[in-house]
């Protein structure tokens, strides 16, 4: 089967590696119906050298093909979304909702794993990382209906997340920093947890007006203390009750800090390009801001999500705005790189 | 009258000087009954010197003798209890349960509004900032029953605000770092809200004991890494699902997040002496650890803990085990300092 493979930094290749089998009982493997470039991805593909061979992506749609004589929830022919990480969704911290710290879970995109931007994908612990949609031919789906499915396997849902650890909720002021796909994700969602006022901070207006239409009530294209002041601005010198912080870059989380108001929560999904980050009276503790985030266990959010998708109360496949075969995902990773694309979808 | 002045690094006065005066129709002039040494005034007193002499003190309970033009909810006469910062308690923040960042308030302890281990106060924003409670004869009143009013100024509500952010309720594992006055009364309010199994760090075995006497189920007493085993091990490996950081220091911080549990809370309300700390997706990112705390808005709290006091069911001023002259101030610090003593009262 063909599958992505980042060498080093900037070099991305589709090579074919042989299929991958079931190997554990839990197993299954799905045939990929759409799967997509995330951001995150562009971490590694800026990073260093590693020197190690790395098989690239963590989302996908697709069709059960195989599963193994543990599993019980799926059978092959059957549609399915896989979150990005993968989870047994029992054990005690999946039952408390945190299905990325799940006991026997773990990540994509790694030799042993293996990643889903691919043709054929090993998924471990299938009954807790695989989610059934029903009816769905995907022959004959709408393109625009698989497209809101495949967010639901991160970029939405990390979006939800961060509205959801942000304690979002109506009278709430929040704002989004970041207009990329989970940027524009979260203010959709923060809308669907009942913010009325919702800042978005980014600068492309194709982007931001995407934002618009998903609720935001105000664009500021400003950064740093230009960009705080605005917001501060537009608070009445208050500050925002909720950020959401959609990019994981430092000055994003100055940002944060700078725009937050007392006893205001900042929530992360942006995976962190830093360790350490001002938290001290002078930044989070002396106005009792509160920071809140981390990988999005979007299989617990999965469900009423699916509804929403497929009653057409949201329609999160918008963020896709480009659609590439596999075989050219090299130049799905530049186009996103240079920001000529939002989002890129990847059909094997 | 008599108050505290610190000079510099470990010099500390009680010296003579003017008598406050009401400034603004919204002071009230108090004359102290108790006052007490706060950790956090051992900050100044081994920190630099910075060439001011400070007025020290920011907690109080004692008797009005005037008040200004506006002030409307106490009078001459009233006793009453001053939370360790001052507020309007009407402004948005306040509102919002945010006193420590009220619009029109600030802190004591500094040249301008001077400080609460003296003779006499003047009290800003009067009618946010003093607490009436009702039937106290100071003359008559029991030293025990005092010494519990007092710890609402500052220390057991301090502990309390630790345990509200961290939201402490059943079923929650709570594990509270650090055995001073603070982190006890942290350990006394994580019960009040109903915590079962609350894990004390501390060494001071007289210290811990009383922590136990409050409901701390566990004590450890190792450090650093050992100490984080320790408690992971009485967690089966899990971790706390909330931490209750009453230390402000960095290797109390690295334990925090070493126990914390995915998702879980840190909530800090010891004054960090650090302004950045790791935070990043080996810290808290990865896990979904949540950050909280900072200056207690005691006013917020008020009230409930006064009738707990005053009908028995909480006892906090048992964080006392020592009173002393105002005049005898540096005695009571260095104490503190060489923690011979927990927490040391004034009497003027």
């Amino acid at each position: 089967m063909k599958a992505t493979i980042l060498y080093g930094p900037g070099d991305i290749r589709v090579e074919n590696v042989s299929d991958p089998v079931i190997q554990l009982p839990t197993d299954a493997i799905v045939r990929t119906t759409r799967s997509c470039v995330c951001g995150s991805d562009l971490h590694g593909y800026h990073g260093e050298a590693t020197g190690v061979a790395r098989p690239m992506g963590h989302e996908l749609i697709g069709v059960v093909e195989e599963v193994g004589s543990a599993v019980t929830s799926v059978k092959p022919g059957d549609f399915v979304i896989a979150p990005f990480s993968y989870q047994d969704n029992t054990c005690v911290f999946c039952q408390e909702g945190m299905q990325t710290s799940c006991q026997h879970g773990g990540w994509y995109g790694n030799p042993e794993t293996g990643g889903l931007q691919a043709e054929v994908a090993r998924i471990p612990q299938a009954d807790g990382s695989l989610v059934k949609v029903p009816g769905i031919n995907t022959d004959t789906a709408d393109e625009s209906l698989l497209a809101s499915l495949l967010t639901l396997s991160d970029v939405y849902l990390t979006g939800y997340h961060a509205a959801f650890m942000g304690q979002v909720e109506p009278g709430k002021i929040v704002t989004v920093i970041g207009d990329g796909a989970v940027g524009l994700s979260a203010v959709l969602a923060a809308r669907q947890l009942g913010a009325e006022e919702i800042i978005l901070m980014g600068r492309h207006t194709e982007r931001t007006d995407l934002g618009r239409e998903w609720g935001a009530t105000e664009v500021v294209a400003e950064r740093g203390e230009e960009g705080i002041n605005k917001v501060l601005e537009l608070t009445k010198g208050l500050g925002s009750h909720v950020v959401l912080e959609a990019v994981g870059l430092m000055p994003a989380y100055e940002q944060a800090y700078g725009i937050v108001r007392p006893g205001g929560i900042i929530s992360r999904v942006g995976v962190p390009q830093y360790e350490s980050a001002p938290v001290g009276f002078g930044s989070l503790f002396g106005k009792n801001a509160r920071l809140a985030g981390g990988p999005a266990p979007v299989r617990a959010y999965m469900e009423p999500a699916i509804e929403q998708v497929l009653n057409g109360e949201i329609n999160p496949g918008r963020v896709f705005d480009r659609t590439i075969a596999l075989d050219d995902v090299a130049a799905g990773y530049a186009a996103m790189d240079n920001r000529e694309a939002l989002k890129v979808m990847l059909k094997p």
